[in-house]
């Protein structure tokens, strides 16, 4: 167990490494015109967060069987949406956050209107590089990889699913109403990384279905563990601001179910996203691995 | 002359009429949920404006002899990217304004996060037209099509003109400062409007150059009208609100070169046009036209 668990922080290292890397290459260099946006872009970006879609994106990858080089530029694209995400989300007519992976928000930082282009052009820069690489073996694949990251992006997905948070502020929801804003506003791009991952390789329909029953648990796992954290743990370890969602009174899983219930409801979901891979053997051993890592984190 | 205006009057009044009737279709409908943002993105985009990215798109088809149904997609994505540009550039931390296309902001219509996220989700819609749609013979080319618009939206076109706008507020600008911004702010939408109008039908390297020749010219001539009829005329005409300017310290072309130099530029740079559409023959006509109608509009 040890060496398993030895050997997936090593491989865990080292996507997350290649993923700094890579999102360094990508984006534009900060000294180059308009260099305020670029530094904004960057700082946004750059040495921040688990990498939490990258990992599921070589995870995912290795079903499929797909090359790294195109996962690179997969894990990027959905690392620079989920990025501007967090921008916006931070922005003081949104959840007015000051801390963000340990560091100021990006609006603090620089200034609202730098931190609104910035998310904007995040955006932009992330259907840019799905397109400017070779990531499939046939371009209206890979035409197909852009509308999916687009339809998770858009009113239906992400951004739908800040929507639906915004108008929860101080209401009671039921379970099912939960549900539906998190599959929205996290669950979403989690499964579009998956999708494309898949995408960049070869599945069949059942490989393609495990994974994406895989991914569906896996998004609203992170959200209710997201919630227990927040309601569990300390602004020092999470590296943002801690009990923000009770101050917001918003709805959770925590208020929802109680820290028993949702910790045993992220339990069951951890359950689910296993025996969704039951079926896909050894290649699925990275996904495995992600799902306890994503339930049992701390942070 | 009283005959080609009436028959571009009414062209122009089919595309403008044919561009509302797809944009209505192909944005969510206004209840499927989340219905609030869906509502806002429809406030944004319809009902408005000249469509005068449309406009190009279509005369700019005719050049290339592309199929009406691909120029009706390529023209929606291109306005819903404009249309996203302007709600975010309209908010309180960007311009503040009140006021567009004779209605209230989408910030003071909903609210200020409703807004944000509305032009997130019309930047993702843009992308998901893209791809969604044949609008090449080749999928590999319209791969090409997702990163000219990308592009142009990004960090190097539209936000990165934003940008540099925003940090021109209270100071002079030379006037290849103020052509440098306008050619990312304004000029690079306008130049992607014919690229990719270009890109659904045929032409040749030749007639590639005279489009983008036309564009760029286009692309300055529409900004340099907007300074003029900003300092020249009335918020009643316009349908936004006009001196903003000049109240914001921002640097103009007519601040630079006075009314008569920025009305002598608009001139040089619609013969500068209608050069560039020189050896395109007769189907180049709506484009000169347009060069007219933009030249000399009113509002």
């Amino acid at each position: 167990m040890k060496i398993i668990e030895s050997d997936f922080q090593a491989w865990m290292g080292d996507i997350q490494a290649r993923t700094e890397v890579a999102l360094a290459r990508l984006l534009p260099p900060a000294p180059m015109a308009p260099a305020r946006l670029h530094e904004a872009m960057r700082y946004a970006t750059l040495e921040g967060g688990k990498r939490v879609r990258p990992l599921l994106v070589f995870a995912a990858g290795e079903v499929a069987g797909a090359a790294p080089e195109r996962l690179e530029v997969v894990a990027c694209a959905v690392e620079l949406l989920h990025a501007y995400s967090l921008v916006h989300d931070d922005l003081p007519c949104m959840d007015n956050d000051v801390l963000r992976r340990g560091k100021p928000t990006v609006h603090v930082e620089f200034d609202e209107a730098t931190a609104l282009l910035a998310g904007d052009a995040l955006q932009s820069a992330a259907f840019q590089l799905l397109a400017d690489h070779r990531l499939a073996d046939d371009p209206g694949a890979q035409l197909g990889m852009v509308k999916t990251l687009a339809v998770a992006a858009g009113s239906r997905g992400m951004a739908g699913g800040q929507q639906i948070d915004l108008e929860s502020t101080g209401k009671a929801r039921t379970l099912p109403e939960l549900e539906f804003m998190h599959i929205h506003k996290t669950g979403a791009l989690i499964r579009a990384a998956v999708t494309l991952a898949a995408a960049c390789g070869r599945v069949d329909s059942n490989e393609r279905n495990s994974l994406d029953r895989y991914a569906k648990a896996m998004g609203l796992a992170f959200q209710v563990v997201d919630d227990v954290l927040d309601y569990d743990g300390s602004t020092g370890t999470l590296g943002r601001t801690a009990g923000k969602d009770s101050r917001q009174r918003k709805p959770t899983y925590v208020s929802a179910l109680g820290l028993p219930g949702a910790r045993e409801l992220a339990g069951e979901l951890r359950a689910e996203a296993l025996a969704a891979l039951e079926g896909l053997g050894g290649r699925a051993r990275r996904l495995a691995q992600l799902a306890d890592f994503i339930v049992l984190r701390k942070f």
